[in-house]
C-alpha cells in the first residue's frame, strides 16, 4: 500500500509594515486556519497623509470558510488594531485575555458592525480548541497586562508564537513569564517557534518594570514641592498603577487628562488590573482645590502625539492646566521609531519655558517591554524548537536573529527568515519555502479603506515636494482659436514676490498652444502634453524646480 | 570728569535650525565685527521640498561696512556651506585651515561669483588681527582634518568659541588638541566660552579614532576572502586614510567611487592631509583585473543618500559594482538625525540580499566627533570661563549644558542659554541680554533663495497630506448662466475606482453654483468662495478628508 502524503501545515506572515510579520500571522491545516493578531502598522513616512495601515485581507477573505479564529497575544494596537476591519467583512470568534477584550470592546465601538461580534476571554494557562487546533495562552511579560504567547498544536507538530514578550522576575501584578510551562512545551518538543525580535540588537537583558518604580520613588521624594506632570502610554497599566501608588504613598491626588489614558484606567480598574485607592483620583475640575504640590497629572502625549495633553501643556494651549516652574514634567515612554522629532520638539518646548524635565535620557523612568539578547536566548534556550522563524523586526533585525540561533548551535537550514506573504510548509520533521499568498498593507486615510494605492501617493510626495501649476485654456469650437490661458499655482513660489516669473510663464503657456493650434494641433490629449512639456521645460531652467504642471483646455 | 562708559562686544547667535547656534555667530565690537562659521542646515520634514537652509544674512547685509573676515572653525558643510551664499552679496575675506579652504574652492566652482574672493589660509598656532580683533586659530580634534576652535581677543577681554570638538589623546594624525594653549589662555582669562553641546547627554569619553582602526584590522583579517566595501563621510580624511593603510596592509588594491570621495581624496592628498602609496588606488575600471578579495572599495553613502554609491550597490542600481555573497559591506558612520529611516533602508536592503554588513550596532567600526559629557568638563575646566554660553545643539542639549556648568560650580547668572537672534552684551565684568537682531533661516529651492516662505510650506504639506480637487466652471458672460463644471484631482484617491464619488461631487458643484448664481451673486470671490465650502463640507462627510479645493471661474 503507497503511503498517504503527509498533510502539512503552513505558516505565513501576513501583516507588518517594516516590521516584518509584526501585526498579523495566519497557520493553516487543511481546511482550517486561525489568525494570531490583528494589529494595525502606522504609516511611513512616504506614505501622505495615510492615517493607519493595516494587513491585506485577500487571503483570508476568499478561504472565509476555513477561518476558524482569531488569537491575540496582547492588547497593543499594533497586535489587535485592524480587529474591527476584519470583523466587518467576516464573522469569526476573537480569543483575547481580558483586558485586550475590554480594549477591543472599546474600539469596537466606534465602528458599527451589523451583528454582536463573538469575542471570548481567556485566562493565561487556558488552552483553546478549535477544529484541529489546541491553542494555549502561556503568561509572558510585556508593557501591557496581561499578555501572553501561544502554543498552538497542530497534528503536524506545535508551533509557538512568542508574541511580543520580556522577562521580568519582578512584575508588578507579581505573575512571572511562565518558565515552567515554556520548558514542558520545549521538552515535548516543538516543531516551530516564532519568536520577536525588537531588541534582538541590545545586549544583556531588559531591566524589570520595578526599576521604573524606583525611578519614581525618587522623584517623589526629591520634588515634594512641585505639581508632576508623568506622560506615559495609557495601555501600560503597571507603569499608570506605579505612578498611582506613589502619589498615595506621597500624600498626592491624581488627575487623570487625555481620552485614551481615561478610557484605560477607567477600564483597568473596572476590570481588577487596577487598584486605585478610594478618593485618589480627582477630577481636572477640582484640582484647584488642591495646592500644585498635592498633585500628579497623569496624562497622554508621551509620543509627542499633535493635540494630546501633554502637547497642549507645552504650547500653553490645555484649557486647564497651564505650566510655570512649580511643576516638573517626566516623560515615562520611549518614543516608538518616527516619533522620536514630534517628542523632542516638546521636550524642546518645555525646556525653552524653563520647566524641569525628567525623561529616559537624564533617568531610569523608562524601560522597554521587549526582550533583549539574553532574554531571547534564554527563550531559545527553553523552548528548543526544530525550526526557527525570527518575526517582529526590520530585515536586519530577523536577521541578526537568524545569527543568534545559529551561534546557539542551531543549523542555518533550519532558520527561515520569511517576508510578508510567504509560505513556510511544515511536515512532522521537514520545512520548506511553499511559494506565496496574496499580501500586503492596505492604506487607511479618513474613511476610505484601499483606495489611496501608489499613483495617488506618488502624486502626494510630487505636490508635497514642488507644489502644483494648474493652467486652464479656453478654446473656441467655432474657430479653434485661443480665448485666454489662466494660471494659478499652489505650493510653488510666493506668487506676490514672482510676478515676473508668472507673466513670463503664461507667455510660454500662449505661445505653446498657439503653436500648436497653429500646426493643427486640436486633439486635446495632444493639446495637454505639449503645454506641459514647454511649461515644465521653462520652469525647470527658471527655477531648478519640477511642479506638478495640470493643463485644463475647455472648449467653448 | 564723568566716567566714558565701557565699549560693549556683542555676541549673537545667526545660524542654526535645531541645533541653535550651529551654522554662524556673530561678534560685533564698535563699528566692527566678525563671523564665526556660515554653514548650511538641512532642511526638517515638514519644509517639503527645501534642498538647503541658510543663515538670514539680513543683519550682516545691513551692517556690511563693518565686517571684516569670516573665520571658519572646520571644513564641514554645516560650517563653511553657505559661504558661498555669503559672498555673492558681500566681498569680505575668509581665514580658515588649509583643507577648509581647499574645500571651499571646490564649492566655489559651483558658485559664479563676478570678482576673485580672498580666501585666506592660517594654520592652528597662527593670530590673525582684524581691526580691534585678534583670532587665534588652536588646534582641536573633530572627524575632520585640520579642526580649529577660536580664541578672540577683543579690548573688552577674549571670547573662546570651541566649534565642533573631542579630545583625542591618539589621533591618526599625531596632533591633539592643543590642551597648554587652552590652559594658558584660561589662565589669563577667558571673559566668555561658547561651547558645543552635541554629545553633552552622552557620558563619560568619547572614543579615539584610532579604536576604529582596531575594528577594521579585525574585519581585515577576519574576511580575506571577500571583496570589502567600505562606505563612510567624505570629509573624515582620517577615516579615509586608515581605510587606505588597512587596505595597503592586507594587499588589497582601493577603488574609490561617489563624487565627493573622489573629490575629497585627490583634496586631501594634493595638500598633504592624506598619504595614499603608489599605485594602491586604481581606477574602478580596472578592477576587474583583480579578484574580489584583492579589492576595498571606499564610498560615499553612509547616510543613506538616494543615489549615492552605496546606495545604488544596495538596490542593484551600480554600473560597476554588483553585490553578492563574495562582498562584505561596512558602514563607518553614524546617521545624522533625519536620515536613520535612509540608512536602515539600505541596511535592510544588503540583509535582504544576503550580504553581510558591519555596522555601529554590531562592530565598532565608527566613533563620535563630538565630546562627550567628561571632555565637555575638561574643556570648562581648561578654559575656566567667566561667563558661558552654550551652543551647538537643541534646547535639551543647550539647557542640559547649562546644568553640567552650574553642577561645576558657575553661577546660574553667569550662563547664557541663547537663541537665534538674541543678542549677548558683555562689558569687561558684566554680561547681560541686549535685546534682538534680524535673524531665522532661508530656504534654498533649486535655484530660489528665500522664495519659498510659510504660506507655500502650508500649501505643500496640505496638497502632501490629502491631494487637490481643481473645479473650473465655464459662466457665460451673456446671461450669466453656468456653461460647464469640470472637475480633475490629483493625489486625492485613485479616480477610476471612484466614480460614483465624481459624479456627485460634479453634481454639487454644479448645484452650488447654479444656486448662488439664481440668488444674483456674480462676483467671482463669492462663487468661488462658496463652491470650496460646498464641495470642501461634502468630501468631508464622504470620505473624512480635507483636499485642497481649487476653484478656478472662467467668464466666457
Amino acid at each position: 500500500m503507497a503511503k498517504k502524503p503527509e498533510e502539512k501545515v503552513k505558516v505565513m506572515l501576513l501583516g507588518g509594515l517594516n516590521e516584518i510579520g509584526k501585526n498579523m500571522t495566519l497557520i493553516e491545516y487543511k481546511d482550517q486556519m486561525i489568525i494570531i493578531d490583528c494589529g494595525i502598522g502606522f504609516p511611513d513616512d512616504d506614505m501622505l497623509g495615510i492615517d493607519l495601515v493595516i494587513p491585506d485581507f485577500t487571503y483570508v477573505e476568499s478561504n472565509a470558510d476555513k477561518l476558524l479564529g482569531v488569537f491575540i497575544t496582547h492588547g497593543h494596537e499594533d497586535h489587535i488594531g485592524a480587529v474591527p476591519y476584519l470583523l466587518k467583512t467576516l464573522n469569526v470568534p476573537v480569543f483575547a485575555t481580558r483586558l485586550a477584550i475590554g480594549i477591543l470592546q472599546n474600539k469596537l465601538m466606534e465602528h458599527l458592525l451589523d451583528y454582536t461580534p463573538e469575542l471570548v476571554d481567556v485566562e493565561a494557562g487556558d488552552t483553546v480548541k478549535v477544529g484541529d487546533f489546541q491553542v494555549e495562552f502561556i503568561r509572558v511579560n510585556h508593557s501591557i497586562a496581561d499578555a501572553c504567547c501561544l502554543a498552538v498544536k497542530t497534528p503536524v507538530g506545535t508551533i509557538l508564537h512568542t508574541g511580543d514578550f520580556k522577562l521580568d522576575l519582578t512584575p508588578i501584578d507579581g505573575d512571572v513569564m511562565d518558565l515552567h510551562r515554556l520548558a514542558e512545551i520545549g521538552k515535548k518538543g516543538v516543531l516551530l517557534m516564532l519568536c520577536e525580535s525588537t531588541n534582538v540588537e541590545r545586549p544583556g537583558y531588559t531591566p524589570s518594570e520595578r526599576t521604573v518604580g524606583q525611578a519614581l520613588d525618587t522623584i517623589f521624594a526629591q520634588n515634594k514641592d512641585k505639581r508632576l506632570v508623568i506622560a506615559t502610554f495609557s495601555s501600560n497599566v503597571h507603569r499608570v498603577q506605579q505612578i498611582i501608588d506613589k502619589s498615595a504613598r506621597y500624600g498626592r491626588k491624581v488627575v487623570i487628562t487625555g481620552r485614551s489614558m481615561m478610557n484605560i484606567v477607567t477600564a483597568a480598574s473596572e476590570l481588577g488590573y487596577m487598584n486605585v485607592p478610594e478618593g485618589l483620583i480627582v477630577d481636572i475640575g477640582e484640582m484647584k482645590r488642591y495646592n500644585p504640590e498635592q498633585i500628579t497629572i497623569i496624562c497622554t502625549g508621551s509620543q509627542g502625539e499633535p493635540m494630546s495633553a501633554l502637547y497642549r501643556m507645552a504650547y500653553g494651549e490645555h484649557d486647564r492646566v497651564t505650566l510655570g516652574n512649580k511643576d516638573l514634567v517626566v516623560i515615562s515612554a520611549h518614543p516608538i521609531p518616527g516619533n522620536e522629532k514630534l517628542v523632542d520638539n516638546i521636550i524642546n518646548e518645555l525646556y525653552r519655558r524653563g520647566i524641569a524635565i525628567y525623561r529616559e535620557e537624564n533617568s531610569d523612568v523608562h524601560v522597554s517591554g521587549h526582550a533583549c539578547r539574553e532574554e531571547i536566548k534564554l527563550m531559545h534556550a527553553l523552548v528548543k524548537p526544530k525550526f526557527f522563524m525570527p518575526i517582529h523586526g526590520e530585515c536586519k533585525h530577523l536577521c541578526s536573529h537568524r545569527d543568534l540561533a545559529v551561534e546557539m548551535g542551531m543549523s542555518p537550514q533550519n532558520v527561515f527568515v520569511s517576508d510578508i506573504g510567504k509560505v513556510l510548509e511544515l511536515g512532522s520533521k521537514t520545512a520548506a519555502w511553499g511559494g506565496t499568498v496574496p499580501a500586503g498593507r492596505v492604506l487607511i486615510d479618513g474613511k476610505g479603506v484601499g483606495d489611496v494605492g501608489s499613483i495617488v501617493l506618488r502624486d502626494r510626495k510630487h505636490l508635497g515636494e514642488d507644489g502644483i501649476i494648474v493652467i486652464v485654456a479656453v478654446l473656441n469650437d467655432f474657430d479653434r482659436s485661443l480665448g485666454s490661458v489662466d494660471i494659478v499655482t499652489r505650493g510653488f513660489v510666493y506668487v506676490k514676490e514672482s510676478e515676473e516669473l508668472m507673466t513670463e510663464m503664461k507667455e510660454v503657456a500662449w505661445q505653446s498652444l498657439g503653436d500648436a493650434l497653429g500646426q493643427g494641433i486640436t486633439d486635446p490629449a495632444q493639446l495637454k502634453g505639449k503645454l506641459r512639456d514647454d511649461v515644465n521645460h521653462f520652469i525647470y531652467n527658471k527655477t531648478k524646480r519640477r511642479p506638478m504642471v495640470l493643463p485644463v483646455i475647455i472648449t467653448v
